[in-house]
């Protein structure tokens, strides 16, 4: 327990991006498949991925992110988008496939086929709902670039419009975050954090954490 | 590579909760703490946590999430929370520690004030803001419960109004998600994933993924 960072699995954001080392294929479809494999509501994975790598984009994209240098450096950037609507596009498939596993019964599909509808219907903001999946997702792809050497820095200032425009999202997807990937040699050191008895209460807000 | 549920770190949740099990105290704090260890925009940490497990309150918490019986059983139920003010509030604070702890300059320091004050500001919705962060805490939360064996389910299903009024959430707090927690015998088989054929495009939106 000597690296409080290094045991949660969380790297320190890299310093400088080597814009010359691409992120391997096959190694960037492993970072992403353990992306995919974040928990979601109803198992509905509203999660998509537009994987910015060619050698034109960086520069629009740093356009689009307040210029950001990360953005323009790093041989891979994901924006990691919330999709609004999946349980009005893919509940079959979804259900069909658990189906095929052996994970459920047609019975028990069906129910959840019911509570699912009924429950994504009332969530009051679907960018909210669609944000919050998306976002476990984002912390899944962090982690497993982490495991196999390869940094990552979470860029959440963006023009979202202009990004949008620029990459063809369509306007039933909210743009959650940039994740920059590439390789460093350095990180910047660890900033610390606050105690839980600054971000945590017990039993009702306000009420202090005493463990 | 056999499993890629184990693969990833995530667990599939529990089919039902031993209630009489608690979560020791010094447990329960490593796994909040792992929590805290997620990055955020300029280290502001908007996350906050309402830990619920004095045993008068899961049935209140339950009324507030649509009677789901999980809600019930578990013998903890953290309330994740988005800050929405904490450059108002906590960015002193955050410099402060990064100072002590040698992470930076005095320079570097002004130079991040100034970026964050303008960064924040500008975000189109403090929810959302907010949001992204308390959610990569709640991944980081959810997998070091994985780690230590203690089972967790995630619930976005709930009535904000309700549990701010119960638990005392003030308005500059958006409510997240509930995590369960707990132990258990048995856990929902894997339901299966989408492939980054179906949730990952090449360039721009529509661009099939073609690895």
């Amino acid at each position: 327990m000597s690296d409080p960072v290094d045991d949660s699995g969380w790297a320190t954001p890299p310093l400088r991006f080597d814009s010359d080392k691409p992120v391997e294929p096959d190694l960037l479809a492993r970072i992403l498949g353990a992306a995919t494999l974040a928990p979601s509501p109803y198992n509905l994975q509203p999660w998509r991925f537009v994987v910015v790598r060619d050698a034109a984009n960086p520069r629009r994209l740093q356009a689009c992110a307040w210029n950001q240098p990360m953005v323009g450096q790093a041989p891979v950037v994901v924006i990691v988008l919330g999709y609004l609507a999946p349980d009005q596009t893919h509940l079959d498939a979804m259900l069909d496939r658990r189906l095929e596993l052996g994970a459920c019964t047609p019975g028990r599909a069906a129910e959840i086929r019911g509570r699912a509808v009924a429950a994504v219907g009332r969530a009051p903001d679907r960018a909210l709902w669609a944000t919050r999946s998306a976002m476990l997702a984002a912390a899944s792809l962090m982690r497993a670039a982490g495991a196999t050497g390869v940094s990552s820095a979470l860029l959440d200032e963006f023009d979202a419009d202009a990004l949008s425009e620029t990459f063809g999202v369509p306007d039933d997807h909210a743009i959650c975050c940039l994740i920059a990937l590439g390789w460093t040699h350095q990180s910047e050191p660890f900033p610390g954090r606050f105690g839980l008895d600054e971000v945590c209460y017990a039993e009702h807000f306000g009420q202090p954490w005493t463990g």
